[in-house]
């Protein structure tokens, strides 16, 4: 886990995409933050928003690419805790594409703040056989993480 | 409201069918109480179960009349509140059974207490049009309601 | 449930206050379409803007107001259903202020089309007790709501 | 993430605790699978339900446990998916009891087959300070993995 962490980003600026999110009342719980399964419903905001990005608002692609990838393993790593009515930011990179799988970096900032670190590897399994990346969303990243 | 209160027995073991739930930590909110539209997954689970009774536990007639129903309208009445770690019992019984559509009530108990009382009302809607509610169907809730 | 639709605009411009909800990916079912539960969830992040707007974004205000309200009913219709990734509107005005209580209503558009409606009856409940709406959060309800 | 699985024993008999759930409708997505944040409510089910039966059903110990208890790190591996109305079974051990740390395993089964595993560190914090782990409770945790 200390890789992960090394290979963030500290700052929300130094990521490719944010996307800001404000915490709901039912996502916080008698302790007065937030549940630590919806991280991860945070996490998924995240990578819809960023592949939306990076396909420019193409909805087709972005459905046809999302329904495709099937999540293999997540990390998190929880500094700081966020509360009801709390604007964060979900901060999103691609930390690695392999043949049929894709890593994503995850990192929830409240303004410069460290929330919530967390990467999710995905597998590319259209009708539930892990099958090569397609070149358009492997082109698709690297050309939107380039800038 | 007032006549669905009326219709709905005062006591547990005056309903057809209870179903026992435990409140999880993440159904509770900062006030220490289940999340109001948590009270529809209970109803939810309640209403899965109550047709599991009916059908005799079979699993395959269960999904095929599940899939077919889309609830139109709900009603909830909070008289108290559930908190997290309480096992609250789910009352369901078959309210009315019209052409298409099918009401159910639902009163959820902590002991003798009525916590939250309700009801909603489902078309049958295979393929997503409205069609009369299958005689099986019918005739089982009516035997299984009849005791 | 008439008079509660009759009362409600069938416009989204005819109502006093929208909020831009999108759908999340863990809020839509196996049947395709939010699962009916996630509307009080939208219900719930409408009232907390709502109020936002009537305090002019004073969180203080907002929170103390909203710790204060406790839910005793609930009414939906469920005209059509929303679907994953679209973007809908939660419609909120204050239906009646009641010497404890206040009413609101709400209604879900997906651009002009009605998808969701239904009423929240609140009761201010400070420390658990019922008691008068205070004349501050009266006024400025009624300020807001005359434009 | 091999070490972790490489602890975790193959088959449900193998581990101390065992917590049947069923899978909710509204916990199901589009693709007909549990939504990934939606197991670590399950693992959050479980760690209650053992730590439950290490307290003897004390429910008083568990609440107050349970209370300073916040969780700084998860991994998750998804071997398969659950479906909506599956049986599973969550399995619960203590991997490791530091000075003010408690490392969980979990495991989820469907029958004997391994759907979703992982580990949760928590620290113990009550007041938000973290502390040395009480002797009472590495005492009921070392005597129930006991036996």
């Amino acid at each position: 886990m200390a890789d992960t962490d090394n290979n963030q980003p500290d700052l929300p600026g130094q990521w490719p995409f944010l996307h800001r999110v404000r915490v709901r009342w039912a996502e916080a719980d008698m302790q007065g933050v937030v549940f630590n399964g919806n991280y991860l419903t945070y996490f998924d905001i995240g990578i819809t928003e960023y592949l939306r990005a990076v396909f420019k608002d193409d909805t087709k692609q972005l459905h046809e690419v999302f329904d495709d990838l099937y999540v293999v393993s997540t990390t998190m790593q929880y500094a700081a805790p966020a509360h009801f009515d709390e604007e964060i930011d979900v901060a999103v990179k691609t930390g690695r594409i392999g043949n049929s799988s894709l890593t994503f970096d995850f990192q929830i900032f409240r303004g410069d703040e460290k929330l919530v670190g967390g990467q999710n590897i995905y597998v590319h399994a259209p009708g539930g056989e892990s099958a090569a990346v397609p070149k358009m969303l492997r082109d698709a990243i690297e050309q939107f993480e380039a800038g």
